[in-house]
């Protein structure tokens, strides 16, 4: 009899997001459903011991009403700077963490099951292929927007893990060598221009470039946000206007030298930035176009997310240890 | 006995490399070893028939007097503009073809074997895994700077072909979109700067905003080669040395972009240009370290090809129908 019942749990498996400010997890049934979703505070000037002593404490408290229908069959992490291969998170920018923290090895021995981690955007792209706007597809780039500008990309249906894990970063991508700084160290990179924060910075130049009127005179530096510049950009302030086209002219460019790289069928974008939608990618997607070999010209949509409303980083937790296992 | 006979065969794949100029065949054994070399002209203002015919006659020939030895299994073809899936060659720039050419279909008509076909620059990084520079590697990039700047990227072992076939194509990511005419319409493309004729535009762009002597003054922009440039930039002549320099910038910039695509183990480079070596890869190897992340900094070299004196193209197409086919 308890054999039985045993053989009709259902699968489920554990999607963990780790945040810079909050972490989130989830149980994903393999059909994408998501239950006892919950979000903790990463509490990022703690090493990652504690993060992740919580997270499996209240991870197991999650499980325990469900644990008599379902079985919980392995772990999908995405975090930043983690390394699919190695199991370790790296360096990882806002969080005050070891150099090196073998984040997939902390959670096995919590839990003695399979456990996968890659870096938040690659997780994101997973998402979207088995649950979003990807469905079917084997060829596309995922690209979220937010503080920085994270990327996915997806080959023959597969992530581009690359020689050492570390592979598509297009937020570090050059626009220009002796452009703005980056928090990572380089001038020009990709992400200093196409995030929230790079929207802001080129409202900033345009507002020192510029004569017209704007409301975003008013604001400081350290006070405006993109949510500013997308409510004047609805309200049809031109400088506003004007920081979206810029952006989006050199999106469209980046994207462009993407799709020579390994022409996907279609990028799908996340996160805050992209949620202003055609104020970007209207201008994006001419500019990329324009910038295109014709062979690729007329037949790659830039698509939003197909997770919004979801908890797209527990779900791309989920994918990611869900194309792990087997059942 | 003549079943015997038949089992001693040593197994052989025809390698054939369509240039825009001349074509090239040879017999490839698995472990590289190549015989009955032909080059014969692609006569470009022909119809792609033309040569297809020539090049069966001219490989029969040259196969029979191995025939009792060897048994013929497969044709691999690096041809420009070729797609790996469909086996079409589609508007290839140098050729007055059709718009569409079923080159597998013309050869698999004539021989009744497996025929694989690709463009030129997929099949040199095919040769370069399987005979050269590149054995052991599964993900690397390799560039053949010539009259262009084609790209092979190689993620797992296998080439990326992408969406459409046509993945790859470094020679027209975007340096700068208000920049020099490209052949293919657009401006600004990475092989209006990097690869012979765009070494020798950068030569003139630097003589006109230079005021130094240089042998390169006596010469027109018609007469002017980059083996000219070379020449002078071994003689020290400081405009064509900050020609290479120029051109080893620009290129180091794009690396950095493609190891933030897919993280490469190396670069390897072919062609005429790739033989000026330190002249080009010193300055471009620095310019790709200031562009790269922290994470992928000081591990990825730029090697020649491991291929050089033998012919790379038959070798390459070789290679690319080895990986088709079982014995």
């Amino acid at each position: 009899m308890a054999r039985e019942q045993n053989m009709t749990k259902k699968a489920v498996v554990l999607g963990i997001d780790i945040g810079g400010t909050t972490s989130s997890f989830g149980f994903v049934e393999q059909d994408g459903t998501c239950f006892a979703e919950t979000t903790i505070p990463t509490r990022p000037r703690e090493p990652a011991e504690y993060l992740v002593t919580s997270l499996c404490k209240r991870a197991r408290e999650a499980f325990a009403p469900f644990a008599a229908g379902h079985e919980l069959k392995g772990i999908g992490i995405g975090a930043p700077n983690a390394n699919y291969y190695t199991g370790i998170v790296q360096r990882p920018i806002n969080l005050d963490w070891d150099e090196e923290v073998p984040l997939a090895e902390l959670f096995h021995s919590q839990f003695g099951l399979p456990v996968a981690v890659t870096n938040d955007a690659n997780a994101a792209a997973l998402g979207e292929m088995k649950y979003g706007a990807a469905r079917g597809m084997r060829n596309f780039i995922s690209i979220t927007l937010g503080t920085g500008l994270g990327s996915g990309i997806v080959v023959n249906g597969e992530i581009v893990y690359g020689s050492d894990g570390f592979a598509g970063e297009l937020g570090h991508t050059v626009v220009d060598p002796a452009g703005r700084m980056c928090s990572c160290g380089k001038r020009g990179c990709l992400e200093t221009y196409v995030s929230a924060p790079g929207l802001c910075r080129t409202a900033f130049s345009l507002l020192a470039e510029r004569t017209e009127e704007s409301v975003l005179r008013a604001f400081s530096f350290q006070a405006l946000t993109a949510k500013d510049v997308f409510t004047a950009a609805c309200n049809k302030d031109c400088l506003a206007l004007e920081a979206f086209a810029v952006t989006g002219r050199i999106l469209g460019v980046k994207l462009a030298d993407a799709v020579a790289h390994t022409s996907p069928e279609a990028f799908i974008f996340h996160g805050g930035l992209a949620a202003s939608g055609d104020l970007l990618l209207v201008a994006a997607k001419r500019s990329m176009e324009e910038n295109l070999l014709s062979i690729y010209r007329g037949r790659i949509p830039l698509l939003l997310s197909g997770l919004q409303g979801l908890n797209a980083g527990v779900l791309g937790a989920g994918a990611l240890i869900w194309n792990e296992i087997k059942l």
